[in-house]
């Protein structure tokens, strides 16, 4: 998986900060996530093929995650595009992007498909041979999900020696790695546990923002590869990080370390602060592998590593 | 007045370039003219100060010129506005800004006060002691206005040593400056005329952006100091500007000389171009005065001088 932070910084703008979002790279997919307002411009400037996003999650309805959304649709009506374009986010995003477009008098060539969220607990909004894609609900002061990616698993991997010394015709190799017992040249059939090893492990990547510290997370996202959880505070400002449904960079690191994650990547930082080594530093008391989003930084993994 | 061009381009974006934003500065106002996206971020780059913008005039309803506005208005009420807003735009400006903010459950402190625009005819919709801003209905693809921003003129010039000469009460010098008629020593009715000249002539502005050719503007924008008219395209591109609703540089240029202005900007570029001396090189056939529009660039003038 390849992700690619576009924005990283809470709602009050400083020059040269831009609001949440990012690009995640898996599967064939560029998958954006969040859309705060300039991101179509942000897209263009590190080359990211806009014609290549089919899919858009929106976490929630402020406007640092989504102001950005009308006009990368108006561009991609006027770069031609004809492929549907998926939205996912809460109920509401479709009325207030269709009244925008409306009063523009923009119609789309292609398709606008919304599915717009409303439930509390996870559910899966994305699910094709490549990855699926579940929400992961929020504790904000608005409606607002997170979103799990998982690349699905590949086939079983073949035990090629053994299926060969027990004489398995090799016409059926491709239903045994997809997990279908064998028959051994004397008619007995072989278990396909036997027969396989379990495939590769299928790399994951969780996006949570914004939300208050909410454990329940650790459940929904254990194992996962990456995390990235938002740290609008240090713990110095933990009251009003709870008044306001944020999170500090201690609470980060603990959903980090109770989900048993690979790598905790922090960000949504408010901008009163300068030095973001500090929300390292406060996370790493509770997690050893942490890295600091910034604005246009790239991360790269595969399953079972950071 | 000082005009800073904040964005100058067409829709499509390119990297590093700007949709239409601009900021007058006039009278102790600084007005906001379009708010494209990204337009709060480069006011941050120029550090013009947020809290001093009272009035924002929106042309038209395309993404180009007012994605920019929810968010601003979001930062706004994050910076902790109380002052009232003025904006000024199409009907139905009112319904998308305010479902933008209803979705993100955002409810302003500060007061919003929309006119929504729907004559065809110009008409004016600001006038304090400063200055007094109308409309210019536009020939675009929907419906779209220009603005005219001129200075109130100062009060007559008294001429001191006719009005001490002929005996009148100094009393009456400030009424007499406002347009009074005076009285000598000796009881006669003094003309104003006698008694004054006519005050300095007041700084004027005219914003026409987006439109076609529409020659009726030059006479509604007879004699103003500067003037911005978009050139989305060149002539070599007449018919895809009649097409669209766009203007050439010519076309723009037509307009400043039949309208006798004391400069023409050029701006509105479509991203295709990359040499914008072409545009100038275009409209210095029909008009002498003729500069190009350049995001961040800056202009100043008084009445009578470009």
């Amino acid at each position: 998986m390849k992700l690619r932070v576009i924005g990283c910084y809470a709602a009050t703008p400083r020059y040269q900060t831009h609001p949440s979002a990012q690009v995640l790279e898996t599967g064939g997919h560029l998958l954006l996530i969040d859309c705060g307002e300039g991101t179509q411009m942000e897209l263009r400037r590190y080359r990211i093929r806009l014609a290549r996003i089919d899919h858009i999650f929106i976490s929630h309805l402020h406007g640092d995650h989504f102001f950005g959304l009308p006009g990368l649709i108006a561009t991609f009506q006027l770069l031609g595009r004809e492929r549907p374009l998926h939205i996912y986010g809460p109920k509401g995003i479709r009325e207030a992007i269709s009244l925008l477009l409306r009063v523009g008098e923009t119609r789309t060539r292609f398709a606008l498909e919304f599915r717009e969220l409303t439930s509390t607990q996870p559910e899966t909004i994305l699910a094709n041979e490549k990855l699926e894609v579940s929400t992961l609900p929020l504790n904000h002061r608005i409606y607002a999900n997170g979103f799990l990616i998982q690349r699905k698993p590949g086939m079983r991997k073949l035990r090629a020696g053994v299926a060969e010394s027990l004489g398995v015709d090799k016409a059926y190799y491709r239903k045994i790695k997809q997990g279908a017992d064998g028959v051994a040249a004397d008619g007995r059939t072989i278990p396909n546990h036997r027969l396989t090893e379990p495939p590769p492990p299928a790399a994951s990547y969780a996006y949570c923002s914004d939300t208050a510290y909410k454990p329940e997370l650790a459940a929904w996202i254990r194992g996962v590869d990456t995390l990235y959880h938002e740290s609008t505070f240090l713990e110095t400002e933990a009251r009003l990080a709870a008044e306001t449904g944020h999170s500090t960079a201690l609470q980060a690191a603990r959903i980090a370390r109770d989900a048993g994650v690979g790598r905790l990547i922090l960000g949504h930082y408010s901008t009163r602060y300068r030095d973001l080594e500090a929300f390292r530093q406060e996370a790493l008391g509770q997690f050893p592998n942490v890295e600091l989003a910034e604005d246009g930084k790239a991360f790269e993994w595969s399953a079972g590593q950071d």
